[in-house]
C-alpha cells in the first residue's frame, strides 16, 4: 500500500472546500453588500480549512471506505452533501476570528499576513460580517433537509451540536476566560479549560457533527468525539510553541505574540518541554481512539501525526 | 362578548416569555460565567417582549382558539412548546440591542434607562454576550426535537426561517444600511429598505416561525408573514415619530435621539403628518391581512391598531 500523501489530501480537500464555499455569501449588489463583501473577505483569507476537512474525514472514517476521488464532484452523494455542514464550521471559524481580533477583544491589526477585517472594513461592519457568518451557518444548516439526503431528525442533532460547541459553554466561554486570564495569575486547569473550549470545541463538533449527519454508529462517533478533544489540545498546544519557536513567514504572524499580550499558554505556565511532551501525549490519544477505524480513518491518523512537526 | 384587555394580555404574557427565558442562561459558576451574568443583563432589561408575543399570538391564531388561562401551564401543550421558539426570538432580539449600542455601532450608552451592555461589562465581554445570545438561539431551536410535540422537518423550516430573517440579507443587512446611510443623503427606498429589513424581518419571522411550527395551513402563514410585514413598518414607523414627540419618561431613552445622531428616519424624510399617515396605512393593512381569521387573532388585531397610540 502507498503510503497516505497528507500534503496532497489537504491541498486537494481544501480547494473543495473553498469551491463549495464559493456559493455561499455570493457578491451581493444589494444595499447591504458591504457586510457581504467584508464576510467574503474574511472567508477567503486563505485559512487551511482544517475544521471543514476535519468534518469531511470523519464522515468518510465512519463510512468505512476513503473516497478516492479526483474532485468533488466524483465523490459519493452522500460525502458530497455533508460539504455544507463543512461550510458551516467554516463560516463559525471564521466569524470567531473576526470578532477576537477587534480593538475590544485581542486587537490585531494583521491575520494570515493581511490586514484584519475591522482593519479593513472598520469595527461595526466586522461585528455584523462576523454576525452575517455565525447566522448563515445555521442557515446552511437548516436549508440541508431541502435535498433530502439525511433524515431532518438527525440534521437538528447536528445543529444541537454545533450550537453547544459554539456558544457560552464551548468557544464562547473558552474566549472568555482567555480575555479574563490576561494580566491575571491563572492555573493549569484554567489553561486547559481555556484551550478545551476556545479550540477544541468547535474541532470536536467538526469531527461529530460529520459522522453525525451520514448516520455513523453511536460508538463510532463517540471514538471521534474523544479523537477531535485530543486534536484539539494538540493542536492548540503546538500553536501556543509555534508562538515561542515558529517562523514569521510560515506562520503569517510574528512569534511571541502571545507573550506580548501575556496570553496564558502551555510554554508559558509548562515550559517548552513539557508542552511538547503534553501534545505529543495528546497526539497518541487521539491515534488510539481510531484504534478500531481501518484505512478509511488514516486521513485522521495523518493529520494528528502531522501536528508534532507542524511548522505552521 | 367583553372587549379584547390588550393591556392584561400583554403584561400576563410578558410574565410567562420572562419565566420561560429563566431557564435559559441560568446565572453560571463556570469560569465563564462573566458571558452568561452579560447576556443576563440584556436579557433581563425589561424590554416588551414584543416578538416572543407574537410568536406566540400567531401559533394561537392559525390554531383557530385563543387559548384562555390563567397561567401557562394550564395553556395546551402545544402552545407551551412554542415557548422556546418565542424565547429564541426574544434572544436575537436582545443580541442585536448589545451589538447595535457598542461605541462602533449606534455608541449608545443607556437603554430603557439603564447602562447599556458594553457600559456596565465593557465590549469585549459585550460583543461575547451577543455571540452567545445569538448561537443559543438556534441551539435551542435544536433542542425542541427533544419533546418529540413537533416534527423535525418542521423545526429546521424555523431554523430556516429565523436564520433568514435575522441575516445578511435581513436585520444584519437593515443594520448595515443604517450605519452606511448616516450623514449621507438617502431616498425613501433606502430607508423603506432598511426599515423592513432591520426591525420588520424578525417580527415577520416571529409570527411566521409560531405558525409553521404548530403546523397552520400555509394561507394562513402567508397571512401571517404579509401582517408581520405590515405590522413591523408601523412599528419602526412609530418609533421614529415616538423619536420626535415622545415623553423621555415613558420610552426609556431621551427624544431627539435619532436626528442628534442624524438617522435616516420617516419623519426626517416625509416630514410628521405623511409618516402618520403611513403608519395608519400599515395597520389597516395589516388588520386587512388578518380577515380570515377568526377571534383567535383578536391579540394581533389588538397588537396593531394599539401602535397608532403608542406612547412607548
Amino acid at each position: 500500500m502507498q503510503p497516505f500523501d497528507l500534503k496532497k489530501y489537504l491541498t486537494e480537500r481544501k480547494e473543495w472546500v473553498e469551491t463549495a464555499l464559493e456559493q455561499y455569501f455570493p457578491p451581493s449588489s444589494r444595499l447591504e453588500k458591504r457586510v457581504v463583501e467584508a464576510a467574503r473577505y474574511s472567508l477567503f483569507a486563505g485559512g487551511k480549512r482544517l475544521r471543514p476537512i476535519l468534518c469531511l474525514a470523519a464522515a468518510e472514517a465512519v463510512s468505512g471506505t476513503r473516497q478516492c476521488a479526483a474532485s468533488a464532484e466524483m465523490l459519493g452523494s452522500s460525502f458530497q452533501a455533508v460539504m455544507p455542514v463543512a461550510c458551516a464550521m467554516e463560516m463559525i471559524h471564521t466569524y470567531s476570528l473576526i470578532h477576537d481580533d477587534l480593538p475590544a477583544m485581542d486587537n490585531d491589526d494583521f491575520r494570515r499576513g493581511r490586514p484584519t477585517n475591522h482593519k479593513v472594513y472598520g469595527e461595526a461592519v466586522a461585528i455584523l460580517a462576523g454576525d452575517a457568518l455565525l447566522t448563515e451557518a445555521f442557515g446552511i444548516l437548516a436549508r440541508l433537509r431541502t435535498n433530502g439526503m439525511f433524515p431532518a431528525e438527525r440534521i437538528l442533532r447536528v445543529v444541537d451540536i454545533i450550537a453547544e460547541a459554539a456558544g457560552a459553554r464551548g468557544m464562547i466561554g473558552g474566549q472568555t476566560v482567555d480575555l479574563e486570564s490576561e494580566n491575571r495569575e491563572v492555573d493549569m486547569d484554567t489553561v486547559v479549560y481555556m484551550h478545551r473550549c476556545k479550540t477544541g470545541a468547535l474541532i470536536t463538533a467538526s469531527l461529530e457533527a460529520g459522522a453525525v449527519l451520514v448516520g455513523g454508529e453511536e460508538d463510532r462517533v463517540a471514538d471521534l468525539t474523544r479523537y477531535g478533544h485530543h486534536l484539539g489540545m494538540a493542536f492548540q498546544i503546538t500553536d501556543d510553541l509555534l508562538d515561542v519557536e515558529g517562523d514569521a513567514r510560515l506562520m503569517g504572524k510574528n512569534p511571541g505574540s502571545d507573550a506580548a499580550k501575556n496570553k496564558k499558554t502551555y510554554p508559558a505556565l509548562l515550559g517548552i518541554e513539557a508542552s511538547r511532551e503534553s501534545a505529543k501525549h495528546h497526539v497518541e490519544e487521539a491515534l488510539r481512539t481510531l484504534s478500531r477505524f481501518d484505512a478509511s480513518a488514516e486521513p485522521l491518523r495523518a493529520v494528528a501525526k502531522h501536528l508534532l512537526v507542524r511548522k505552521g
